[in-house]
């Protein structure tokens, strides 16, 4: 089902007083999953933002299952599908090792070119015609 | 509806190379303001975790409306219910001057004690029964 | 000595699992504290980029004395000096309540306008000008 | 002369409104680096606090040389001294490719043991052992 994932590690100082991952340091794992899975694919979240064009997040839901730990790394997973003029990126952290469900996210955006909403974006449309044979 | 509320103020280094307030930033922002509202009724997040007791996240949900930039000062409300063993946080933030909203927010927290899922914990029942006339 | 003071809170995400404000958030808090302090002088940060001028920060000392943590207070205070080329931003981190230093900074800063160094920029000149009457 | 050097990648969200990595995430790199160097020589950082050992740091001085962007790769360097009872860590980052120094950094850390200072601890004391060869 999913069509690219990105290994990582923990840092000690992504880590809060209750000795494990900050919950807002996820976010940070699964854009950084999602930049990577479009330089992966030619699309630079940058370039397109120099052009006038952003992806921009527009709704987020996330599960925490397992806290990730100092030390811990980490396979962060993902696969697009296409709602109406959203960009749905279905997002997943396992720990490594145990392949243990620490994260589950939903993340819905769409794409605003110099200040409107559009509808689509081609650069972005090929990426929902991957399949998880490319894994 | 809200009984607490928060006045904060955007700091440059948590805007990114869009210009405007990083998504993860806003997971900062209500982390905190429930922290505050916490201390303000007495109860300590830190002191709880040493005790061994630890209010756990379990789900957020995040709707982004309007995006805060550099500058920009916003109110950051919340109130809290019970919904079976979950304490659901309400959140909302919005901008200053305009009163415009630029994010709601539901976050699900769970008690664990040593390490074992707990049905309540009397300090948070008490702010359930908080409510609007407060603030 | 110093020109302008700022009060903050530490927030409990910014500390780690010392249990204690991670050494990489005080240069958050400096920075936030000459932006602010900008601002304050009518310089923004934001705008002077987009126009092409940035106050770059060429070299940082930091000396830590008294670690911050959850729930303290602090005032950030600052002043400026010019030395050759560089804006030289004194800085100091007074815990609130007892007044102890947790941290001195010194923070060199040039002028890039355009990508190319400039000795000086009115507008940061005139804050060198200002002394401690004003506070 | 750098006996440990770990490869990382800029992450946009580290990236601020200029376009570059924010001056405080070098810090972050810094530490994650030297974290990363104890834990190749069996030193953890979670576990010493664990047991009352802290290092804490006392002092830093960063040259700021030339700035990473998203997209750049990066390759963060160490060695570490002993001055009286200061470990010194010696680092620097190079960016990817060309072999361009972004930072050069010293970091003074000092052993804290159950919040008395000491004098060293043997599980430090043998990175100064340490030479190049290994690398």
């Amino acid at each position: 089902m999913y069509i690219y994932e990105l290994e990582l590690k923990v840092r000690d100082y992504e880590c809060d007083i209750q000795g494990i991952v900050n919950n807002s340091v996820y976010q940070n794992y699964l854009e950084h999953t999602r930049h990577e899975f479009l330089l992966d694919n030619d699309v630079s979240f940058e370039q397109l933002h120099l052009q006038g064009i952003d992806a921009v997040v527009a709704r987020i839901e996330m599960a925490y299952k397992t806290p990730l730990k100092p030390g811990d790394s980490f396979i962060s997973k993902l696969y697009v599908a296409k709602e109406g003029i959203k960009y749905v990126f279905h997002q997943a952290i396992f720990r490594k090792g145990d392949n243990k469900v620490c994260l589950k996210a939903k993340v819905e955006a769409v794409v605003v070119i110099n200040g409107k909403l559009s509808a689509s974006h081609p650069q972005l449309d090929k990426l929902i015609a991957l399949d998880a044979s490319l894994l």
